[in-house]
C-alpha cells in the first residue's frame, strides 16, 4: 500500500488480533449471525487487516456492515440456494448474506469441485460486500489449487475510458498461488486506479489524490494532486487512455460479464446489482505439484531479489508485503487508527457485548 | 488502437483480403506446413489483420515466422504431444509448433472439455509466437462460451514495478463473450503499457512513445515522449507505481503462472521459455446462453451508447472498434503500408509462389 494510505504513527494503536478478531466475532453474533458464521465474517476482515489491507478489514467496513444488518438490509441467516449446477460449475443465490458471510462456501465448493474434476467455478446473485477478493482466491492455494475471484456490478462508481456517465464498481479481481516456502502470490486489484475504500481513507487521513486517479462528473480526467472532492467518479486502472485506462475499463467489464451477467442478474449498470465469481485450478491436473510450489519460489524470489531501480531499495511480488505484514502484526499487532479502537468500545457498550482492546507491544526497537 | 499506430495514408494500399489470405497461405504450405496447418496460420494472420490489430497480422509477424522455418528453428509438421490429462484439462507438448500453428487446436480442445465437462483449461508447452490472444479466445464464443487465453514467457522485455532488469514478456491476456446481435466482446491486451509490436511498428512508422511508456536500461521510467531508443525496457501497464504499474506487473505474473509453471517448464526468466494457457467456460452451465446474449447486446449497447465525455465522439466497448474494423475491411480491403506488399511480392518471386496483390476499392467517398 502507498505511505499516504498508511495510519499516522501518532494515531496508531496496536491491538493484539485476537482481542480484535473475539470484537468482531461478537458483535456479528449479535447480528444475529449463527457462530459459524460469524467466526467466518470475522475471519475475513481480520484476515484483511493482518495483511495490511486496512480497506477491506474493520476500520472501514464493519460500521456499514452493522448498520445494514441493523436496519434490516442485510439477512444474518441467509439460506444459499443452488439456481444450477453441473460437476464443474454451480450459480448460487446468497439469500442476500453478506459475501464476507457466504462467499467463503461458494469459493469451497469451486474447490471441491476442481478436486474432483480439475476445475470448478462458481457465481454467486444476491449478496453483499465480499471484503476483498484477495481471501477468497487464497482459500484454493491450501488445496494446492489455483484460486481466482471476482466481485463486481453495481455501476455508480467507475466511467469506462472517455466517457461522461459511470457504468461499473470498482469490480475487482484476485488471483492467487501456493510456493512452498515463500509468502503465496497473491495479486488483488481493484479494475479502478484504487480501490474505492481508499478514498474514504484518503479523506479520514487528509490526503490528496494522486493526479490521475479520479475524473470529474464529465468523465475527464483529474490531472493534478487534489484532496477528495465530493463528488468525483472513479477511472480505470491506466487513469488516461494513453496510460491504458482501456485495460482498467476492460478489466471492469470481464469482471461484470463474470459476476453479473453469467449469474444471470444481466448486467450491473442495468441491473443495478452485483455478483460475484469464484474459481479454482487443481495443480497437479496440469502439472507435478510438487514441482509447482519449487517452481513458485524460485519465481517468487527471483522476483524479490531482482535488482532494483535507482531510488528503490527493492522489488516486491504481488503477496510479498501481505505475507511479511502477517508475520509483523501476527507479533505485534495491528496498527489501527484510535478512532476505530474508540469505535469498537462503544457498538461494544451500546449492544452489550465485551470488547477488550488492549495496546499490543507495538513494533519495538527491532520492528524499527 | 491508437492514431499515431495507423499507417499514414499516404503509404496505405488497400488488399482484398482473399488474397492477402491465398498469398500467406501459400507461404506457409511453401515452409513446408500441411494444407490445414496453412490454411489455420493464414486465419489467425488475416483475423487479425481484418480486425485491425495489425501488431499480430501480416506485417509485422509472417517474415520472422518464414525466418524460423528457413533457419529451422520452428517445426513446420508438429507432433502436439499430451504431457497430462484430465476430464476437464490437458497439458500438451506443441514440439516446437508455431503458437498460430498448434494453439488454436489446443483452445478447441478446452472447448470440447468445456462442452462436456462445463468447463476446460489447456496449457502448452514448447511452441511459438501465439499471434495475440484474442483469436484464440473468441473460438470459445462460436459454441456459447466464454473464453480466455494468456501467452507469455521469456522474461526479457518487461521490467517489474521498481526493478532494473527485465523478468517478463508482453504476456498479453484475451477474455471474449459472445452477444446476439453486437459484435462480440473482446478484451485483448499485453500487460505492458504497450504489445512489442507496436515499439516496433512506432520505429517503422517513426512516430514517438508516450511518456510512461518504456524504462531506462536501469528500470526508471521515461516520462517525456521520445522516438523508439535503441535499447530499453518496457513497462508494466500503469508505467508507474502511482499510476497502478504493480496492476500490470502482477497481470504479466499470472500470465507467467498459468503459462509456464502451470505447464511445467518453470518461470519464464528462468527456463528463457514461454507457454500458452487456453480455457473456455459454457455459458449453460451457469445460465439461461440465450437470456445471456441478450444480456450482453444490452451491456455492450449500453455501453457504446453511453455519454461520451468532453472532446470525444463516443464510448467504446472492448471488441466494437474490431467488429466494425472487420467489416469495413472485409469491404473495402485491408490497409497495408506499401512495404508490406511489395515484401510479399519478393517472398513470392523468391519462393515461386504466385502472390497477387491487387489495390482493392479503399474506403471510396462512403468510408471517409
Amino acid at each position: 500500500m502507498l505511505e499516504r494510505f498508511k495510519v499516522p504513527e501518532k494515531d496508531r494503536v496496536y491491538v493484539r488480533p485476537e482481542q480484535v478478531r473475539a470484537a468482531t466475532e461478537a458483535i456479528f453474533q449479535k447480528m444475529g449471525l449463527e457462530d459459524a458464521g460469524a467466526r467466518q465474517c470475522a475471519d475475513v476482515l481480520i484476515t484483511n487487516d493482518l495483511r495490511g489491507v486496512e480497506t477491506h478489514g474493520v476500520s472501514n467496513m464493519l460500521r456499514q456492515y452493522v448498520k445494514r444488518y441493523g436496519d434490516g438490509s442485510q439477512n444474518p441467516r441467509p439460506k444459499v440456494r443452488t439456481v444450477r449446477e453441473t460437476s464443474t460449475t454451480a450459480t448460487l443465490d446468497g439469500d442476500n448474506g453478506l459475501g464476507i458471510h457466504v462467499g467463503p462456501d461458494a469459493m469451497r465448493l469451486a474447490i471441491s469441485k476442481a478436486k474432483q474434476h480439475g476445475m470448478g467455478a462458481v457465481t454467486m446473485f444476491n449478496s453483499g460486500h465480499l471484503g476483498g477478493c484477495g481471501y477468497h482466491a487464497v482459500l484454493a492455494t491450501e488445496y494446492d489449487m489455483i484460486g481466482l475471484c471476482m466481485t463486481g456490478g453495481g455501476g455508480a462508481s467507475m466511467v469506462p475510458t472517455w466517457a461522461a456517465e459511470p457504468r461499473f464498481g470498482t469490480n475487482p479481481v484476485a488471483w492467487a498461488a501456493p510456493a512452498r516456502n515463500q509468502p503465496p502470490f497473491l495479486f488483488d486489484v481493484a479494475s479502478t486506479q484504487i480501490a474505492n475504500n481508499k478514498i474514504g481513507l484518503a479523506r479520514r487521513l487528509g490526503v490528496k489524490l494522486e493526479a490521475g486517479w479520479i475524473a470529474r462528473q464529465d468523465g475527464t480526467p483529474v490531472l493534478e494532486e487534489v484532496p477528495v472532492p465530493d463528488k468525483y467518479y472513479m477511472l480505470p486502472f491506466g487513469g488516461t487512455r494513453e496510460m491504458g485506462s482501456h485495460k482498467g475499463y476492460g478489466s471492469a467489464a470481464v469482471v461484470d460479464i463474470m459476476c453479473c451477467t453469467l449469474s444471470g442478474i444481466g448486467p450491473g449498470f442495468i441491473s443495478k446489482k452485483g455478483g460475484h465469481f469464484f474459481c479454482a485450478f487443481r495443480i497437479d491436473a496440469f502439472t507435478d505439484p510438487e514441482k509447482f510450489k519449487d517452481d513458485m519460489d524460485a519465481f517468487l524470489e527471483g522476483l524479490a531479489k531482482t535488482k532494483p531501480a535507482p531510488g528503490h531499495e527493492r522489488v516486491l511480488y504481488p503477496g510479498l508485503s501481505e505475507g511479511e505484514e502477517t508475520a509483523k502484526r501476527n507479533r505485534e499487532g495491528i496498527p489501527y487508527h484510535r478512532e476505530v479502537v474508540d469505535w469498537f468500545k462503544s457498538i461494544g457498550a451500546e449492544l452489550g457485548i465485551p470488547v477488550e482492546l488492549t495496546q499490543g507491544t507495538g513494533p519495538g526497537p527491532r520492528g524499527r
